[in-house]
């Protein structure tokens, strides 16, 4: 048998990337007869048909480098979610360099964003495999994306650190954790880092209730205080707003993100305390991933190789408990996964006395 | 509602026993009106009595602080398994102590042995909640316990450091990884941290088929080859002789531990390659525990808490899927949980050219 | 021989704060019979009479523990400097607390302020032994400061994880590191982390330099720039304003921080590139001290007891080459040690290719 | 000015090897019009003329590489320290070699054996620059090699994670640190862990003293004992026997490694405690290199460019407090660096009360 394969990473990067195409090539190679070609950029190498045959060398090694060997890039794609006049030409151009390439399959490597343009080509006829990537842990339909469990241990020891300038100084420190929609790596850092307050996306927050927090803890000789944020938490008024009128009223009051918020409104309300933003950024998706996600990288790539030799497309790849298995691309393309307000971890997180400062 | 809850931790220390301790005395403060008893040393405290009265304090900042607070104790329960006419006075002063404590119930965390204790206990009618820590990963009925994940972190971080030597020297490098019975650990570490040969002691190994995936490498171009095996793995030969005539032959072959021995053979085979065994050992089992670990610890300790609050004794907490849960300890105390030959894991392992020794 | 010793920290936390409060304590009790008192919250205890006597026991432990485990305050001291009315009666309400502690001497870590108020304290007749603490490495007459080493490897990876992600997007990386006056931690963690660009305080940058760098390395095919600013550093126009005016222009132009800056001048000038500002903050004074801090934190420490028992008075420890030895408080207090514009290292850089931006 | 180097990479692997290539290359190709040839295998490329000619773009991200690029071996030379009849070939061999490559200079990088070949290959007429590379820091002339700082680090890692194993077991743990003749590793780490007891090849030990202090901690309450012994260190008896005398006499009692022998001895005098050894091995020189040996690596490297846009030959680079400066190889080539019994930092040690096991 023989294939040839196109791979591609799109989205913001993060660690696995590259664990997930040696997985897929080396499993490739050993299966079957294969042919890979690494497309550039994403989506942009496949719509300008900037691509490279590979050698099988040029996998090795890389199961522990961060970032992508094949590039990626986030823009050109903000419109393809629409199929608007330009992205027609542009999802012609795909099928053209695929048919170019001569391409048994291509496999993707991305999240929400990517799944919806894999989605679109494979109803378009390609033959397409997902696999998804994101330190956000937002793909419907998996348990855990790979970059996640890296993208928590980094956000915890960012708490680990700032944890003793917060005692050492008796501050209230608040980590602006990312996750624009859901929550999951505020949510997995938070507990793991020890914060007293977790606030998400998913749970609106009043000030006040965090404020109680803090008070509480200076009662009980606490003179500091953790509060591990997502990048896109809001407070209740803001919860009720669209997201337009939000964004609107938030560049009215020059915010400055939302850790910095939280510390203006916490001073407020009570001027005896110093507070502290700290606001690791892209931080968060470098470097090398964790032992956890270089073996789910793995195993999700080896599973893309085992569903081009079944010749099963139109599939992501997925971890559902502790089985690796896939599911259509059809059925979780758009579908964003966030944290259901009444999730186990929640729970777990309020019986210990966590505030997510929604009461 | 009021209980008082002795605690005690045993077998061989395991990152997240702190976080675990903290997670069911916070949860159990916050729930309900909890007076914790501290026990020393594992079940040696609760045979000699040996226990205090903790303070809510002394529960706080030790999320991540490696080993246990309450200190553990190995040998003194080889043979509580069987209960002897020694171990009939261990069970009766346990008892004694158990009701001198007034404890409403006991909670104990450790691995098979301890679970064996605990359930011996709850039949003779004591309220006994068990939480699985090793890093072996084997009690069976959690898909994985505390501490497992940390030291996967540890034993990859030796074999990356590892790889470069090997690879600097052109040197076939084999890393002793922990594991008696069960290879869950050298399996996980073995793909995160590139071995080319992973040996476990469910797989036995046969040294020519070892030594055939070094020489393919070096056909390949490949200078140096990295082995991961379990401390527990053995050839085919030994497979079949019962443990005692195993440990026998060993003793009479001055067996100075598995990595050292392959070296031996591999070189005996192939005097033209250098071999280098390195033994890490208890470096796996120390130190902080990874974010992974904590949450789970955390979410195993509330999950005790919960229990309690329930009364609902007799069992041990447990992971299924992305469920915290909990299984009977009669159902699970001395069933050993190895390493199913054909594993989704192995096959991804095979599939990638990843040799077990075995063929 | 009999000694009754005060020990405060001040200023910012910092690695290795700790680990020379053990030492210090330590030595002290092994080499004579110490008393020790903790002074709370830096020279805001010894105003306000907050201590207490320590027992030997809380020196344990605590060799790897961030912070410091006697709190410490940067804020009461900003006008310390030059002694005003006000401060007349904070240094006779220290001198009184002395006195009632009944101090053979006092033991002060802290940084340039710390030292400035310990030689204030030395020339009113107290016995005071300086501790050069600080991450930005600025204390005149020491080679090195404890804390800039973990701050150097905090800083640098960092820009590991940076530089994958600047990689795979082919962006220009920018990363505020701390550092107002001195620009030390930036060019250690800059020459580490391999940055293209290095901004300093004490080198003041033309950001059409730093454009032309970014262009060179587009020419050479590397599609990314990793740029290393001190917060403290400031262009050619601003290096000519006085402080105060230079902070009003900034706070005129919505200055938001010198990295956000240079991204918004460098896209200015080229629109075609991406630039994202990474700021990582608080988090590169927390955590555990690296072995090189703790090696001079507790080298300093014990020197500190030797001192102490040789009262040998009004002076501060320092490194000198490899040798840990002494110098006047009187000689480097208020002696800023910034990075000269023809340092060894500076030219190493250079000798690299390193831009400074500055030609 | 045009310049031809070659650059080889000799004896055991160490962290910074590829940062310090990296310097070299960086800044000839950026002062003069550099070509540089890559010598495999260390010596042995040289003796068979096994070599390429690089390209600027192989110096490009291996800053953060472990090992070398090069390759390197340790075995064919031992025997190059004195010439013999076999050395004479092979010394004109690597002179022909040089000649060959049209060299006008050779660079290697290595410890004390390297050097002192890289010494007699100057004597005979080559221009050789050294630069001194070796975890046990044991190179004259130079106050720190580079791979030090980080074996430092990584030696302190295992302390630090077998110090909670030994808390939590109550336990003595013996941990074996590289170094065969020179104690700097042990005794940075150990003072960087906080071992209890720091055994160094330089100060031989009674094992009677070494009880005295597990002892004397008990005494104290304290349960455990931690013991950093350097691979190299013995007994006030064997010191006293020649090398090949004691390599005998422990081959006789099965010597398993020093630290085994310490576990051993101790419990034969103090039956009642628990002591474990712990071998980290290979790992104390794998990995990526430490921000220290980064900045280290490259100093040393642009310091070597320098001396050959010079050509200064015949020396070996070096730092010298805090400069970097070279020396003669006729006057560091075979004089090893050991710690001296009376050196600032093992007083340090001591006045703290860590015991060498001498008194």
């Amino acid at each position: 048998m023989k294939r040839r394969i196109g791979i591609l990473t799109s989205g913001g990067d993060c660690p696995g990337l590259n664990a997930a195409i040696r997985g897929v090539a080396r499993a490739a190679y050993e299966m079957f007869d294969a042919e890979i070609i690494g497309i550039s950029d994403g989506y942009r190498g496949l719509i300008e048909g900037d691509w490279q045959e590979m050698k099988r060398s040029q996998f090795s090694g890389i199961l522990t480098l961060g970032g992508t060997i094949l590039g990626t890039k986030r823009t050109p794609f903000r419109n393809m979610r629409v199929i608007g006049e330009d992205n027609v030409d542009k999802v012609a151009a795909m099928k053209k360099n695929y048919a170019d390439m001569k391409l048994d399959c291509l496999v993707t490597l991305g999240g929400n964003g990517t799944h919806k343009t894999a989605n679109l080509l494979s109803e378009e006829g390609l033959n397409v495999i997902g696999l998804p990537k994101t330190i956000d842990n937002d793909i419907y339909g998996t348990d855990f994306t790979f970059g996640f469990h890296t993208a928590v241990d980094i956000a915890t020891d960012v708490i680990d650190r700032i944890h003793t300038t917060a005692a050492s100084h008796g501050r209230v420190m608040v980590i602006e954790i990312m996750g624009n929609k859901a929550g999951w790596l505020t949510l997995y850092s938070g507990i793991a880092g020890g914060a007293d307050v977790v606030l998400l996306p998913e749970i609106p927050y009043d000030i006040k209730e965090v404020a109680k927090c803090v008070e509480n803890r200076i009662k009980n000789k606490k003179s500091f205080t953790i509060i591990a944020v997502a990048e896109g938490a809001m407070d209740r008024k803001e919860a009720k707003m669209k997201r337009k009128e939000r964004e609107q009223a938030r560049q009215e009051a020059g915010f400055n993100g939302i850790a910095n918020r939280i510390c203006k409104e916490l001073t407020a309300v009570m001027p005896e305390i110093e507070a502290r933003a700290v606001v690791p950024g892209h931080l968060q998706r470098g470097g090398s991933p964790s032992a956890y996600d270089r073996v789910l990288s793995t195993q999700f790539g080896v599973h893309a190789a085992q569903l081009i030799a079944q010749q099963e497309y139109g599939v992501t790849v997925a971890l559902v408990g502790n089985t690796i298995t896939h599911n259509k691309l059809s059925e979780i393309a758009g579908v964003p996964k966030l944290v259901p307000v009444d999730h186990q971890m929640v729970q777990v997180a309020r019986d210990m006395g966590i505030s997510f400062g929604d009461k």
